[in-house]
């Protein structure tokens, strides 16, 4: 599947999950789980795209319609198994925020995204 | 300077700037412009920190207190030239953002952030 970097999200207003992590130093299973909960993530109801980049730091903004979207997929039975390995294993420090989009704009030299 | 990878936000509400972006296949001059633009941003009325991570996708989160104080940096005389310069050379595809943050949480290991 090739996925978009730029997630294609509809005009505002819409909300972000903004993640920003550290790792700690045991990564064992972690790229399994990432992989599964963005493949299980775009499942969801609400779900309007995500992206996402690594290097020191980890950013990862998931994109929902609405608050509701977001609390059923925080509330996903996988999803809260990950989030609980994530404390105990594989994060050192992590911080989620909750924003609503108000507005955005883009540009594109090549108009594929 | 020690920065600290995921930002020391206050309580919300406050305000994100999400730029998610690709880099065209010209990135001289980026690394340079890109450390003085956040060393600019943080001299900011209304800034309270950034967020940053690259690998194939660019994410930078900068975070302030309203809506003016990111009207007044993107309005910032060096901040324009770096916009203009990224439109016409770093930069194949991005999108910027804007969002209020209305909710937070955190967690850490080791108690540093």
């Amino acid at each position: 599947m090739i996925m978009s970097l730029v997630a294609k999200t509809p005009e505002p207003p819409y909300y972000a999950v903004i993640f920003t992590s550290r790792h700690a130093d045991e990564v064992e299973g972690y790229t399994a789980m990432s992989a599964r909960m963005k493949e299980l993530a775009a499942q969801q109801p609400g779900y309007l795209g995500i992206e996402s980049a690594r290097d020191e730091a980890g950013i990862t903004v998931s994109y929902w319609k609405d608050l509701q979207s977001i609390r059923v997929w925080k509330a996903h039975v996988e999803h809260l198994q990950a989030q609980e390995t994530g404390r105990e294993k594989w994060y050192s420090t992590f911080k989620v925020r909750i924003a609503r989009v108000e507005r955005d704009y883009g540009f594109s030299r090549d108009g594929l995204e």
